[in-house]
């Protein structure tokens, strides 16, 4: 696994980001390097796209932890806590224009300098399930964390 | 990146797997190395899981590349054409039941023996959008492929 890109977004602090892209209206730029950017045609008729990226995390990962969202401990992967075994992240970000090989996105809930390792489109046929049960999560929601 | 567990499906051959996993009822096993699994607590609690996982392409890769749906080359980040720089799949796949580090899950699209490297809980607050344009694959889609 080696970077495709770099993600540029307004964050450069850890506590600065938001807790998912779903809940934020930043904007941010994907440089895709030039070696890859042929990749990029056709990709503009995607109103949004899923980005997988490396999460900074130098100091390891726990297999319980504390969600941002809840008060108890959870099992790591029944969280998206960034901090895993494979730090990959993933993120569905609004595609709002190219620019040759950059992309403005809508919704970046990343640090600035994001390594990328990948773009998907995002296909509501493919991605989107319902009848959905989510756990600690819905527990969590309803009490309106 | 190192697999945290591998996916048991009944697809030995390239061309036996569903297109996606949203088009697969077939059941499989995500078996956790043991010693991830204190990481699977809670996890029951979602009806739908996230799966990251190794594309099995010993070929390289092409940034041009012509989808199962579609009879066009098309930029290979506008596509979920499995080979890519970083051959990370992504399945959302239903979370039947648990046994101690083994998951029994619906809608498997992946070979045998992947390697799997994350899970995340689905869910909806955080990975579905509305209002989606889908580009090509939209046009494929209305066409009935």
């Amino acid at each position: 696994m080696k970077p495709i890109g770099v993600i540029h977004s307004p964050f450069t602090e850890k506590d600065q980001t938001p807790i998912q892209a779903s809940r934020s209206q930043a904007i941010g730029r994907v440089e895709v390097y030039p070696e890859f950017a042929a990749g990029l045609q056709d990709i503009e008729g995607f109103s949004h796209i899923i980005l997988l990226y490396v999460f900074h995390c130098s100091s390891g990962y726990s297999l319980r932890v504390q969600p941002f969202l809840d008060d108890q401990l959870r099992g790591l992967f029944a969280t998206r806590y960034p901090c895993r075994p494979n730090p990959i992240g993933l993120s569905v970000v609004r595609l709002l224009s190219r620019q040759e090989n950059t992309l403005t996105v809508e919704g970046v809930d990343v640090l600035d300098g994001t390594p990328l390792l990948d773009i998907k489109p995002y296909v509501p046929d493919f991605d989107v399930r319902s009848e959905v049960q989510t756990g600690w999560y819905a527990r969590c929601s309803r009490a309106g964390h």
